[in-house]
């Protein structure tokens, strides 16, 4: 399985002040002898060496070990597919036309996504999707498998919790999206869902990472909560190798040393990500802050930002929630949250994604889960 | 010097499961002896103590080092005045009136403070404060004693600065905000400013804070990069021990493994502080990303997010500046942050601040520096 | 399927000063209704409501919503099977017994693992476990599934390497530990290894860890680069509720501002959850580090703080290792490594483990890999 | 005020792939404009450029702001005087004299440091000061100005402390190391100290480094909690550069997202500051862990991973402490610390630092304070 890595990186190695002659020729031979470029800078009083091509597989080589190496800096981005350079034009990516239309997300709109954060009962599940609906969400979230810290906490219902989701979807007129946390059970969850998502926990599971690549649905992509963004997009490359450029990245919030909030917002990472990416980043307020009372201007800033659009959760009884009902939202929050969307939209230049209405007026709960 | 902390404070002591009867006990008249009441929750397998009162005292006595007892958990702010509770309506903090109309910082309003990041010369002060001053800026940031990880790097120009930034705020009316950065200092800065700032590596030079506490002018304090909200609040109140209200909180970016950005903002500190303190929060996004292209999206978060105000570096020849230009905005990133504000400003139920022009045309540069 | 968590937790719900006694009463009653007792703590500025009892279930309410709730916070452990309370003798794992006798990992001893940190091929195994062997390492560690950060990276060998590390293993007498990083293989990799290792990108991959709790071996258990102790004791606990209690955990490092080492190693994390469950704890100085030159300091440093082993990577040309040949130790490194093992154990009152030699004069490469 | 900084630094520019001709000739102007060499490594897809030379001065024109710059990159150490390039031999720093004979710390040997977190009254400060030297502490520590985060808890006895302080030192005969936390008290506290210490909020209060930089006595010079190990060799700089090489470093914990412990000891980090520096690395595991079952392992990882010395809080009733009693050791602690000690040093080829006695039987409780 022959793979070739981005062509146009670049590494530094710094050798330190004492370094010999025979030093600086053993690393440019072991450079060289991999295909690269090493340009040979001797200062004064320290020499540099940039090495230039494809750097990746110099990375493997570990050129630290060589005696009078002071340093590696790797200085190019590691990722090719996803990458801004050479793709200048943001993406948009589409999801759903299953039993709904499908719905963009990218540059010059602003698409909300919302839902239950777990599927507990058809009756909540759909009052979740009506509440989202009517605040102009026009994707369903909610979880079936739920990854849990503690396993004395609600799981999720599974596949029962999928057949759910989809009814719910299909009778409110909205694709669903949904997470899927085994590489096993991606063709399970593919059959119910529109658009796949793989959770924080997951960002560096790289076995679920193909699998959802070769699934044939858009995929939404969360930061791991100790990602960098190179990390992220190293994560979206995995999913784009397997020929699923469909990915969207969401920002959900990193741990830091700070507890006030259940992790930390990173704000800059939207921009930064859409500079060093062409894939759409939406934000996720509600699983950042943890907190109802700062979702909606953690949504205000995220759109701000430039974020492509947002994903909160939405309960219809919170304080009965199985998970995370401190931070989903209310009736009244949805239309406040609505209501600024609408405003933020045109100051941003979006539009914001609206789909037809497609449910009928006194349909019921779906049964059978 | 008798100080009497908050008095609705609590903690939690949560003894072990095989704590005794006498360990109990022992705990509870540790606690009483100190004028704190203590409530025992016996349960069937652990027991827990409840203490309500001035608990700061009880946290000197360190009850972690009792026997039996497993854990200690503070549950309520050990902030007082500048605590919300207690004083729930937002302050607004009024700064300058020397040379220039007092500038209003707090709810209901949107202020914006601009200037160069360090003073370099009375002709790039002027024309840094005239770019600042035409995007809508009421009040002119400029440093002229600088904090610097590196001994090597350029340290301000010390009172030579503060006679400049003096000069420059009165000729384009300006009040002035400068950094302090020594107890020793504060008298001298106070001759030439209108508000002193406290940066983010002394958020806990206690000493400082006394002192810019004492010296009678508005203070505004950044958040340290590795201070939880709480030290930052506490870094407050010892500002406000002094006597000294008038306090404005500024966000800056906090440090985490993140390396893309020179700091993490953390947006979300922004609405947290304003529910827990009464205080003004401004957000610094200059220093919090470290890149020029982050200023105006990170500013437009901070007044989504419900900041009441931004302050952000400016500098005329950035390529040039002894200090942090590659954050510094142009001439024309300004116009584009004004236009933001201005449009964002409304939706926030927010007004501009603004003040009269006192420039006369064709003013000069300042002599004398 | 019922789960029932710990018995002897406890959850402090602190309550606004301004909270109604209605307030109160709400909280009570959807405390008890989930069979917990709630002792409510009238103080004279602040009430507190203490919550004993299998809390888990309470927190799955997430009363934070409820109105006049100012904090809630959880003041005991969230496991029970891993946990140190109720089994007070620190547990000791047997590895092996296929092809050599089985292992231990535990108290009063010290056990070295130790070998490549990627399987490339028979003859590198092989001379790695060779150096291994000789430096007293009595379980053979080596990579055939690599999670790499980047696609472009070298992911393993695959079914290959495992078969290149049994043949080893047996060859040179050591049982082996390998990781495995998708719930699907785990079946076959657990044809080939003696013990299961789960990586620190997967410490929350839950699926994971149940699968490896099915499989009928020990499991090494590595803590999440971003992992609380409580997280990565958590984890355990995924893998004990299979009826595995075979469980090894292992210190490699957390994700920290500081970018001079690979990650932070976090040493007092060692007796911590060795305080705080009755699993063995092991060091991996290799990853922490990411440098050859800390990994013998590492090493003292672990078995100092009262490790039960570490684990190091070894390869007999780092310079041309296909993976992290920075951190690889040479021969000297490991002569120097065993002697330091051999002088600080018994000053820690342990005993080197040993297992006598199986590996006949004049063996060969293993074949057909 | 003409400052000449590392010769041998070397900064390196990344070109987008975009960039022209122009933009690199304006950065390869910019750079030699100031003194640097600059040499260009153009590749098939990329240039890069490196710097090699004084590159503090450039890093102030802060390339980052010039078109087509992807990236700069510092690669070299940006300290002269702390630094072990061209001082290849650790130094040893003499403490004391005044009252008690000189005492060493560096390499070689290994220094104990124990006392009172705070100085709270003679009797206890002498208790204090006997337990330390029965466990065989060479040096007293002590505060009497302490940092307290809350403007609530106990802030020191001041100059009262500092004279307890002299005068128990003086009858132990063990010279004294104390906190200054203002550069207006420098001159005081050198009056009674014998070692000046910059406690971690103060890590980047320059003011206050220069100032003890030019007291004329040796200075402990702990780490910022949010340091990088580079920001604290810079903070050993300010203080070298006032003619003052006599620093001791001390690793105390950094802030990190777990909170099991008070700060993360990095452990790393006294064998890589001792690669980077030359100056002595000393362990406080007290204020690292804040747990006092943590100080004895702490104290032995440190000597293990070959630490110069360690530094500890005693209190003969840490029940009663006014400061920080959790952490303090009981004497029977300060058995078990002072054998593993003299058990270690030998397997570190270290001795460890003693002093003759000088306390005469019977001394009673000194007067005065």
């Amino acid at each position: 399985m022959a793979r070739s890595g981005p062509r146009d990186a670049a590494m530094i190695v710094s050798m330190s002040p004492g370094a010999t002659k025979e030093d600086i020729a053993a690393v440019v031979t072991a450079v060289t002898s991999r295909g690269c470029e090493a340009f040979v800078s001797r200062g004064v009083s320290r020499t540099v060496i940039a090495l230039i091509g494809n750097t990746e597989q110099i990375a493997q080589t570990d050129l630290g070990a060589h005696r009078g190496v002071a340093q590696v800096v790797r200085v190019s981005s590691p990722y090719k597919l996803v990458s801004r350079e050479g793709h200048a034009e943001r993406s948009t990516v589409w999801v759903g036309g299953r039993s709904a239309g499908p719905v963009p997300i990218g540059p010059g709109r602003l698409t909300l996504i919302a839902g239950p954060c777990a599927v507990e009962t058809p009756q909540q599940t759909l009052e979740a999707a009506r509440m989202a609906r009517a605040a102009g969400a026009v994707l369903l979230r909610g979880g079936a498998f739920k990854p849990r810290t503690s396993p004395y906490a609600f799981q999720g219902l599974g596949e029962a919790g999928l057949k759910i989701l989809a009814e719910v979807g299909a009778e409110t007129g909205m694709p669903v999206v949904t997470e899927v946390v085994d590489a096993g059970d991606v063709e399970l969850v593919a059959q119910y869902a529109d658009m796949l998502q793989v959770g924080t926990r997951n960002a560096q599971n790289f076995s679920l990472l193909k699998a959802v690549g070769r699934a044939g649905l858009p995929v939404l992509l969360k930061r791991g909560m100790s990602g960098t963004i190179e990390d992220w997009l190293l994560g979206a490359e995995y999913v784009a190798q397997q020929g699923n450029l469909a990915i969207v990245l969401c920002e959900r919030g990193i741990r830091t040393f700070e507890s006030a909030t259940r992790n930390t917002l990173d704000i800059s990472a939207v921009p930064m990500a859409q500079r060093l990416s062409h894939l759409p980043v939406l934000v996720d307020p509600s699983h950042s802050g943890g907190r109802r009372d700062l979702v909606l201007p953690l949504s205000r800033a995220a759109v701000a930002v430039g974020a492509d659009g947002v994903i909160v959760d939405v309960h219809p009884r919170p304080a009965q929630a199985l998970c995370d009902g401190a931070q989903a939202l209310l009736q009244e929050d949805l239309r406040e949250l609505a209501d600024s969307l609408a405003r933020l939209a045109p100051l941003m230049n979006r539009v914001l994604t609206v789909t037809e209405s497609t449910e009928e007026p006194g349909a019921r709960v779906p049964v059978g889960a």
